[in-house]
């Protein structure tokens, strides 16, 4: 793959867009977030690395980090934990509480806000939310190798300020039972995890293992079994980005995960993962130059897998 | 591929399994097929077919023919088809009428029945019903090199007789002007397509050009563009099966369409197209034996587009 | 009661708000009636009768009929009738959907559409389409004591030619078993009741025997049993104006039914019968005039129930 | 009146049926109440009382005090309290939270548990949760003319306990900006006054100015305008009994208000109000024996408003 050609094509593509989309607000630290701001990065099996832009810059990568819960809770547990979480597309927004009432308390799938904290819940029972978001960091830091992963506290306390839904659809599913550690206990859990500041290289580096059969290609490692990875391949494939998630499949045709923070992560199976980071988003939340940036990519590699 | 060990394995697999999952009946034709059927082809890019079991015997394809209605309609008119209908997965079962009211008539996807009778309107607009109908047999006996294929008239006129739910979708939807043609009009034209009869031969060659980014490999004719080509996989993998779409692409991570008739199309893209038969469905209207023979072909080819 | 201050109070408190209110326009007929029409009749028990305005005008009193089928209905079969319709509030528009598919197909209340087609489809059921017309007129020539009263033909047809949502309403119902007769049988029934042109003189007039325990004051004749009397009074109540009921229980306190015709008749137990119409509508279409006439006689007359 | 005749129909009616229904049991205090328990309490404008049964016990009287902090809220703001809750029926369960989803956070009367947790707060935001209480228990102690009226705070404590599904529909509301309070003060207040323990003689002489326009026909002293009285009555009829409301419109004909301790508060405009209770509950949370002694109270009074 001539990758000069495919950035450049990527950098062409996106300079006209730079700065269009909403930059979150709900919360002051991602409001203050500069919209002109723009990084990929393109991690390959052989342990080369394809950057763009603001590559290297932190930000906040938000509902992202569910795609690492999920895969850690799959590897703690494996197909039990799908007693407590669905793995079908909602229908509903990101956020929304109304299918909960008629599936008494089982969301719908574990990348929806509901069904990630029944992830997290569900980690917590382990070893408790230190010891849970400990692990996490670790673990991406690992696979990142990069050390500086780390939580921003300041967005983890303003998430859990602004977060009365969140703690409705917390308290909603422990009436049903799906809930198994206090509400505030679990949910500082999740207010953390979706705190974790990375930057792409880190990020694409990351998931690496995702577009891999679940093993990290460099390290050899197996992160999770060939069966969770597709599982969480076909959720993210599925309901990856709310009710956009149609969309999404069509016009980049590759699971991927996106984050309000402006993130967007995505696995080429067999090939690598990328990372995009620009703040501007969509109605459906979604980084909309990420967007125009992973079309151009998987039109000039040929990666979606729907060709 | 060592095609002969392949068909072994897929026979093995789902020998202990037939009969298995429960006959459509909501109408006489359908419930008097014989549950141990059970038949599979597939047809690869070079012309090769490979066949298992009652491949060449006909069943009704039912919803699997909303695929070919999507690609003509994609053909006639490209994108302007999304002003009336979306292409996300709609999180409720295939008849549903919920979302159509808050969503002012206009259904979630073109494979739930209500988007699948707009696209049937769609194509009525242009020609007429007897036409399009006409053009739609003509093209899929054309697709599959078999002028056999044809319209079971026993079953389009027992769905029609049957067809309460449908009526009440088209009624909604012309009560907000997104039906053209007269209810019966559009109706007539629809139980017809879902009444097609096809052998698991005919049907996997038909749909070859959609793992072909349009063309039809064999014959080299362009059913639809590149961008049609992808955007009917997409849909089909995220709305393919109803509220079972998440599942199936986990287990057999292709793109597909599943009929009440016991009739699944699978598409591999630059591989080739399955089409397997087998009456007795699952809870969510896909057949039970096929989604067995479709994992275990899934897993000898390393297929899934997820790994 | 001071009869002539009444009416006089009352043609000062609507006098500045004439023509105030939207018309409805779903069909030529109705939107073709002049705004600033008023008129509105009070029937006591002892065969006196108040008018005020056009209270000898012609307006199509549309789902007030209602109030009469389901008098009808009760009285032909009694509480059988809830096996297929229930008796409460749907909290929702009167011609929604959603609450039929959760509800396999038996509606809420008489009073929404869905309801009463089923209580037409009952009637219809019994002697077919035109004698269970025919004996709906009759029985309200003999209760308006008026061989006026008919049906606007115009209005039917008009009401049959824009009927795609009720359609959808009963094929669903249909679609459930809840509908008998065929689906166009039945509403052409409902379509002619809710077009029966009458003034509110002979709307009073032809309800007193709500007010008086399901007898006639006046020739001394039962139309319903005592029972029959007071569901139909509570149904009213609960149900009589949509989403709007509540206020309306708080502004009028009493019994009502309204029609988008811009009636609205109204129901005070021992007292009398009171008929009121005027075009425009509210939001929740009931006669915004109307409701500014009916709460000045309550005021008036302390007829609330709630006082 | 006979009431001696009535209170013995009463006796003989409910007699068969003592012990029918389930005592809710979603916390231990509830749960432990003798089924078998029954009393009833009429009081008369002039101030007669006529009792039956355990009408001298303490019952928990649960979702009845949201008529008395209705009526408290109306008395502080009047109107205004509307813009934060309506007045419609719901169609749904008591502690549905589908509506508050569509209907931004705003529930749809103060008779369920949304709606009675924004009036709570309302009171809460004048003067603080515990003067807040104190006001209510002082006046329910003056209406009643009896000191002992007093606050279970081991139910009050086990309501706190099981208050999840109380929690999510508050923190959902505090979402869209509907809650001033912080949300574990508003329930503390919230879950206090429904674990107000009263005796049937005490609840019926303290609702007694609900049946005089707002006015304490022994103490002269106006509770609330005659405008609020009327709308109380009006939200009961209406909302009292969640989706059993329509059939206790009938049933019944009186504003009611159920509790699921067993207790039901019955208002005769200018005639009285009545207290009855008996633990064993329907389906929809309404005392089965108290509903059957109330339909004999009003056949033998003739009380129904829709008589």
């Amino acid at each position: 793959m001539a990758w000069d050609r495919v950035l450049a094509e990527i950098a062409a593509a996106v300079s006209p867009h730079r700065g269009e989309g909403t930059v979150a607000d709900y919360i002051p630290a991602l409001a203050a977030v500069d919209p002109m701001k723009f990084g990929l990065a393109i991690a390959l099996g052989n342990g080369d690395m394809h950057c763009l832009g603001d590559a290297d810059e932190c930000f906040s990568i938000q509902s992202i980090s569910k795609v690492f819960t999920l895969s850690m809770a799959l590897r703690n547990v494996g197909e039990r934990l799908w007693e407590r979480v669905g793995r079908e597309p909602s229908g509903s927004a990101f956020n929304s509480i109304v299918q909960l009432e008629s599936e008494r308390g089982k969301p719908r799938n574990p990348l929806i806000n509901a069904g990630a904290i029944v992830v997290t819940d569900h980690l917590v029972d382990q070893v408790g939310p230190d010891a849970m978001i400990a692990e996490l960091i670790e673990r991406l830091r690992r696979l990142s190798g990069d050390s500086s992963v780390h939580i921003d506290q300041a967005v983890a306390e303003s998430e859990a300020r602004a977060g009365s839904r969140n703690r409705a659809l917390a308290h909603f599913m422990q009436s049903f039972g799906n809930l198994h550690n206090p509400v505030e206990e679990t949910l500082a859990a999740y207010f953390s995890h979706c705190a974790i500041a990375m930057t792409c290289r880190q990020l694409a580096r990351a998931a690496l293992f995702l577009a891999f059969d679940g093993c990290d290609p460099t390290s050899g490692e197996r992160m999770v079994t060939g069966e969770s990875c597709r599982r969480v391949n076909a959720v993210m494939m599925s309901c990856g980005h709310y009710d956009n998630s149609g969309d999404f499949a069509y016009r980049i045709g590759l699971p991927g995960k996106s984050g309000v923070g402006g993130g967007i992560l995505v696995v080429a199976p067999r090939r690598g993962s990328i990372a995009v980071w620009s703040p501007g988003l969509n109605q459906a939340g979604t980084s909309t130059v990420g967007s125009i940036a992973l079309e151009t990519l998987v039109r000039a590699t040929g990666w979606s897998v729907f060709i």
